[in-house]
């Protein structure tokens, strides 16, 4: 026997596949993608599953306690079917996709950024002209006839074009009778004459697509260019997923796999054209509509996306191979629109510092304030830029993935079912919770992980150092594999079954990742000589940002302790960024000159952040004094879960 | 019997053809390219040839007169064998190789032109450069790192390169501890960044083409780009030829026949193709080696060798696809050099003053002069430039190709065995002459017709409005079939057997060419408002100037009658210039500022230039005052060949 079937529950879905492959397969198979960070290595535990009958061959066993394995519980991809199975997955092990990405909500205290009005000038346009005919008198050639009513009638010089584009040029303006329509797109300054048509048979309105290439989660957004409208959002997972969780994993795949840079390339063209699909169907718009793409990101994502060896990114002194790459045609890169449409990348500043860090900074506005802002992406990556419209300063503080809810035992990322608000109450007997989407709890996601942290500790039940505190009775705080552990929820409440908690472990890895926050903040005002509290307005941007209690966040020391009215949600900054960039060719060149004149710091030269690191790992800080409003070190105001 | 043999005479080569071919097609298949204007339609009467044994079936009979018929006379593209046959074919029909375009000599009174010394900085170089290594107080991208470094060291700002170069970038510059060669193309004011390696591997020195691409021959130097030293030469036939004589049939073909535009492209670069074969051969080079291209050609050259549809150059109001085509890559064109290689077209003024003409005019430097120079190109078609560093006014006279042989009964091009000098006594009764190459003489080229006309004039066997004068009693002076004519050589004499004959039609076709050239010039000259005199100086370029004898051309009116020295050969200045281009940017931008200030002049628009036309159809022109030092109306300076 060739083949073995496979039954998945609760999905109801049998599948056939060959003697040999594993569960994860067996699953693709399906149509169900499980979680992965480790490429399929059984390093990452994310595709845990429980096989409720067959017998499996496990080639590994790492990730799952004695007490799972019991009950059936494998990791997916190390379990390959001795013969027909039944197979239960767990929400917590499927990729799901969140949209909520895309959308905007007031999170908390946070306000929410007015989108500022822009002047359209995108980067694709159609200009319809009446060229004067031809005479004796005046007998210039057809290109330098149109070249001139484009700058007289225009004002657009500087423009170019190509062979083809030239040989249609006599026949298009004759028949025409000199009355034609010109695409346009712009380029550096320069425009690059596409296709010129007859009047009346215009194209349908252009389309252009604002990319954001996140490590996690790509959105893409269709614009209608000419009205600078939105005309539909998709997002997703970023299939580079399953060859690692964060960049540093990436790079490592790109450059140890023999042909993993192009997998990894595949992966996220695959993943846009996967959602520009999804979005030509919904306008029965063809992939020839789509003339422009502008796409933000950090600058190992850039890299992947442009097949740009991403090895020295990795490696001090940290060296992207291109911060501000040429735009290239689509086609080249394979993305499913118009062959000639030009994809531009947001610029970059260094390795750790992306374009989407400097499309984000345009959307605040604060490069044009007077006021001293800081921005912050707290994603997968943290970066962070403070400055005013005299100076801007950057930095990455590699924060961790903890707030995506990666290397903590019970995290998850923002998701239905994930816990996003909690409450602890004094001696934590009680815990008060909510979840996305209001569905039974699966695990955490990082602003519930940071209520969590400043509950715990407001509770009384870990100490300024982050430590369970001794004697405590509750039955919520006990023993467990790893040291000490705080259930959060107990099992017949959860989706799987199982208790969520957190662990002695999981509040060292939050300590530190608030640590590092604080500490690059600090680091960049030391830098300029300013104290925190010169700080008049803080923007939030990404996925974390949404839910967020700044309240929280502050009481635990990871922003800084200044009004919450500074503070502002922007939602996903970078696709906003990207827009601008898409439908003004002035917001594009703001964009340039920000990341310009943007200094980076780099944290890892000198003492200093390693200093403000360890003084960091408090709650809130070693200096009290930096966060008056956080009374005696203990979070004193209890504040209901919204 | 499916095949039947010809034997081809004095060439002794036998081939075996298909039944039903001609024997165009049979002497191709021996290596002989016949003469042809018309494209095998028996129109032109080129491809005469003589069946000694055989039968061959006609499938017309123009331009064969009876006794030639009789004699076994036949066109060969009118001639299908019936079985086997011997053909013999004289010079006369066959398509001769002439490297003499690409040389220069003395001709007669002219002066050469000494080359300017120019400063070289070719279209394509490599800079050799090191860079600081990147620290983590310094560590911007490899690729911001290597603009820097250009523009700093080497002053070189508005870059730009391709996704495969940034792909190998980092590799490259740490391979080679920051210590590369660069390779750097140039186009319009940018620099395109086309590889990089570690020093040491340098290519050896890169290579450059100039191409002069006429109507009737192309030629192309090979030139060693950072000396700025040609290192060969080699020019041929255009293909094209085969599809017709000049550009208007050219244009005729490419709209009028399926497929004819891209079969003349195919021909031009073909052409092309295999003369850079020769060149690298000889050079022992490959064409990875060759990285740049300036091609200098007329209008309609430049159209057809880019695929741009030539259709209105030929319609009133006589337009262009473009003066000014956007250089393209040479993989786009099919040219056998580096693929990325640009090829740069020098630009054109109007449909009929083409890059040639502009080309032409920096090499003679009248665009920086203060004297006022008249420009003159007569080939197949004629352009003049008139001006000085203040203003350039160009025409294009539409001479015809009577001065290429081509409507003159004996005419032929400049090849072996062409009359280029021509003495005949008075009366009529003796002529001297003089043959390219000493041969038999098989007919009279351009400069050899110019002096018959002259010399027939001188010698009072023809008046002032070139008519035969009545009563002549030299045996030479006798009534063909068209008319009277003269015999400048008897058939005893000549390579073929025939005599060399020039008809009443031939001399008023000639009248009429040089008629054209000189109110071409009288309208330009009115339209600024001076006389003849003030010209001081009068370049003369392309194949048809290297033989002229200036004397003889003012003595029939068709050059100004000002003082010989003030007339100088400049060769194959569309070469030239295409070399100065290739060679020296500032150069090419001179070229450019040249086409954009050269002011064209219609001589179809208004009746001047027919007023003048008529005037000037008598020898030397109506106006006698115009032609000082020409005696009485006839040429009264005896002067002897050289």
């Amino acid at each position: 026997m060739a083949e073995t079937s496979v039954f998945f529950l609760p999905d109801n879905i049998e599948v056939k596949i060959a003697l040999g492959q594993t569960l994860v397969q067996a699953a693709a198979e399906a149509g169900i993608t499980l979680r992965g960070a480790c490429g399929g290595k059984g390093a990452c535990g994310r595709c845990k599953v429980q096989v409720s009958s067959g017998n499996v061959t496990l080639t590994g066993t790492s990730k799952i306690t004695p007490e799972e394995a019991a009950t059936g519980w494998v990791l997916a991809c190390q379990a390959v079917p001795e013969g027909d199975v039944t197979v239960f997955i767990p929400e917590a092990s499927r990729l799901v996709e969140h949209r909520v990405l895309l959308e905007e909500r007031q999170a908390g205290v946070l306000g929410i950024l007015a989108e500022e009005a822009v002047e359209v000038a995108p980067l694709f346009h159609t200009e319809v002209l009446r060229l004067c005919a031809p005479t004796l008198a005046d007998n210039t050639d057809d290109y330098s006839r149109l070249l001139w009513t484009l700058k007289r009638e225009r004002g657009i010089e500087k423009v170019w074009t190509n062979r083809r584009v030239l040989k249609e040029l006599p026949r298009v303006l004759r028949e025409s009778d000199w009355h034609v329509a010109v695409d346009l797109a712009r380029i550096g300054g320069w425009s690059e004459i596409q296709g010129i048509r007859p009047t009346g048979r215009e194209a349908e309105d252009a389309y252009g697509l604002a990319v954001d290439i996140g490590t996690t989660t790509i959105a893409v957004e269709l614009v209608e260019l000419t009205a600078g409208k939105v005309a539909g959002t998709a997002g997703t997972y970023n299939r580079q997923a399953a060859f690692g969780d964060d960049i540093i994993s990436r790079i490592i795949h790109a450059i140890e796999t023999p042909g993993g840079q192009a997998e990894l390339q595949k992966a996220v063209i695959e993943t846009i054209n996967g959602l520009i699909t999804e979005l030509l169907q919904f306008r029965k718009l063809s992939p020839q509509d789509v003339r422009a793409v502008v796409c933000a990101g950090n600058t190992t994502m850039i890299h992947l996306f442009l097949g740009l060896d991403p090895t020295y990114i990795r490696l001090e002194p940290y060296v992207p191979a291109a911060n501000v790459p040429p735009p290239v045609k689509a086609a080249e890169l394979g993305l499913q629109v118009h062959p000639e449409a030009w994809v531009h990348c947001m610029p970059a500043v260094s390795s750790y510092v992306g374009g989407d860090i400097t499309a984000g900074v345009k959307v605040t506005g604060m490069n044009d304030a007077e006021s001293l802002a800081l921005f912050l992406d707290i994603g997968t990556n943290g970066e962070m830029v403070l400055g005013n419209r005299d100076w801007l300063m950057a930095c990455a503080c590699s924060a961790g993935p903890a707030f995506e809810g990666s290397g903590i035992a019970c995290g998850m990322r923002a998701a239905d079912g994930a816990i996003e608000a909690v409450r602890v109450f004094p001696g934590g007997f009680e815990v008060a919770y909510e979840t996305i989407g209001n569905k039974k709890p699966l695990g955490i996601c990082g602003s519930g992980l940071i209520d969590i942290l400043s509950s715990l500790h407001g509770a009384g039940v870990i100490d300024r150092n982050g430590r369970f505190v001794k004697g405590n009775t509750s039955p919520r705080v006990r023993e467990g594999r790893e040291g000490s552990e705080f259930v959060v929820v107990w099992g017949n409440e959860t989706g799987h079954g199982g208790d969520i908690t957190v662990t002695q472990a999981d509040i060292q890895n939050l300590m530190r990742a608030k640590a590092a926050v604080f500490a690059g903040l600090r680091t960049l005002m030391i830098s300029v000589g300013l104290e925190i509290g010169a700080v008049e307005r803080v923007f939030i941007a990404g996925g974390f940002g949404r839910f967020i209690n700044i309240r929280d966040a502050i009481a635990i020391g990871m922003l800084p302790d200044i009004p919450l009215e500074s503070y502002t949600y922007i939602g996903n900054s970078a696709l906003k960024g990207a827009r601008l960039a898409l439908i003004s060719r002035k917001a594009g060149e703001e964009i340039k000159a920000i990341a310009g004149r943007m200094t980076y710091v780099e944290l890892s030269s000198g003492n200093r952040f390693m200093e403000e690191f360890i003084s960091a790992l408090f709650l809130p800080h070693t200096d009290m004094s930096l966060f008056p409003s956080v009374e005696g070190g203990s979070y004193g105001k209890v504040h209901s879960c919204h």
